[in-house]
């Protein structure tokens, strides 16, 4: 059965941005022939309601949010780290590890599906898992909601922008703006895409047309690199076998959809600022980015990547580190 | 130079608690002759303003207190983590890496000096490190104070609990009462000191004989097993040559001494929940307790341990893990 699109904000991106941007072939000094690029620029401008992006801030990083107030969407998100907390599984309240690796919150909106296995379709679905389930912040939006209306700097902030003040959907608006906000422009291959030549090194050009022809872009493609479909992890060769110790977290899409197809089927991450999200994979079993890229070699590409090869992706891909508020990530 | 001592909490709970626990051989199995047992346990119950401990807690959760409103103090001591970020090393909020592993919150009161290198005799004097450094959470007292100050809910429970409301050393003294609630008692280890023989299994009795007979309780003693004493890391062997990358905050307690003999010498860290803090060291080398265990024995007794006593001392540090708020940390 073919998948349904639905207008996600990452769809919306794509189909306001896709038709204004130029390939770089057209301003680049490259033949008017070559293919268009498969890897998109992220827009650098976003229109976005700056008061709610403020509002959803202050409440992504308030530990009002769980049950025990000690959690708050950045403890597993961290601005200052890439958007994630850089732990293999990330802890909630009950000190219990999380069963998968903290994807990172940065460019989130880009994607087509949230979580791994793409359980939540968009920002605002996503927000009910984390919030409310007992291993992470445990808590309900009522609790949420009466301890918001105790604060008269969240009643008049919400009351400012929202007809009904503090409500769950509104709670859930205003951080999915935040969220949204959360684009990671300028970066260096951004600027080589945008027709910059010199924005990239010889090797982390050459890095990224091994990126190109070894077949990493048939996933990670689009202004995300990735993000936007679903792919056998171990499509080449048998991860999990090599790995070991498989558990239900490695099942992947199949836990949503119970189709024996969908089994170790994940969300293809975006590998925008990859650079500052280690460790790597759902398992979070790659320490360092080289790891990460020769286990993609192996089992998605079924090659074994030479030491060289995996240098100068790692250095292209560090080159897909963008900025926040117009300063480096 | 003689230490001077200073009444310290730490240096207070020993007076307090030394007299009135007694030791395992007053009533345990062993012949009545045996030296008294170089490690105290944890005294289950605090006398501490319980109001202040909560608006402490708040405090310490509370994103406010960075100059971007994004980092806490529980950013990097997360009580769900053991009272630290589990990373290396720490990220505040210009995103950039501290210079050491960020040591644990619990017990932190017990500690004779706070920091790696003993720059603060208290936690009222460490609180002001984390807050105003610009690689931390980069705020003054002041933007503090005026933030806590349109929150009518911080304005009544200061003003409840002092005087003079919302003031930096208010600010400091609830987070210090706070952490000094953060003491874990009732460890399996504190049972079986405290009479109960069968609270640890014959492997984590051996691996406690151990830890005595080869001289880790030289160091690693007290109610904190630690966190009393400075000593020079690497004091058998040259750990800084063996490691490499030497960087000045290698150096330890010789940057705030000037003292070539400092050089290399920090504070013997608590082990008190030393199973729930990885990495190890203030150099976060150590990924596992079995490799901190190793290298303690290489560098600072000066002998290979064997993977036999290395597991048996690892299943003897896990029984150190305690109680916070009566439930297991």
């Amino acid at each position: 059965m073919k998948r349904i699109p639905v207008l996600t904000p990452a769809v919306l991106m794509s189909l306001l941005w896709l038709n204004s941007v130029s390939p770089v072939t057209a301003q680049g000094s490259q033949p008017a022939a070559a293919r268009p690029e498969p890897i998109k620029p992220i827009p650098s401008e976003l229109k976005l309601d700056a008061e709610k992006v403020a509002l959803g801030k202050q409440l992504f990083h308030e530990p009002k949010l769980s049950r025990d107030n000690t959690v708050s969407c950045a403890t597993c998100h961290d601005l200052h780290k890439g958007g994630t907390d850089r732990l293999i599984r990330s802890v909630g309240i009950g000190g219990a590890e999380g069963l998968v690796n903290a994807p990172t919150v940065f460019n989130s909106g880009f994607n087509f599906n949230q979580f791994w296995d793409g359980r939540a379709h968009t920002l605002t679905d996503q927000i009910d898992g984390p919030v409310q389930a007992d291993a992470e912040m445990g808590a309900t939006w009522e609790g949420i909601r009466a301890k918001l209306d105790r604060d008269p700097e969240y009643v008049a902030a919400f009351k400012k922008l929202y007809p009904d003040g503090i409500q769950p959907a509104n709670i859930k608006d205003a951080i999915v703006q935040f969220e949204m906000s959360l684009s990671t422009p300028n970066s260096k291959f951004d600027k080589y895409l945008r027709g910059d030549q010199t924005a990239l090194s010889s090797d982390e050009k050459e890095g990224y047309r091994k990126f190109k022809s070894y077949g990493c872009t048939s996933c990670h493609q689009g202004v995300g690199v990735g993000g936007n479909m679903f792919e056998t992890f171990g499509a080449m060769a048998d991860y999990f076998s090599a790995r070991g110790n498989v558990t239900k977290a490695d099942f992947g899409r199949f836990n949503v959809t119970g189709r024996e197809e969908d089994r170790f089927v994940f969300k293809v991450p975006s590998l925008r600022n990859v650079a500052l999200t280690p460790p790597y994979f759902h398992d979070g079993s790659a320490p360092r980015l080289k790891d990460a890229v020769a286990v993609m070699g192996t089992y998605q590409l079924g090659r074994k990547l030479l030491p060289e090869d995996i240098d100068q992706i790692v250095k292209f891909l560090n080159t897909l580190t963008g900025e926040y508020e117009k300063r480096p990530l």
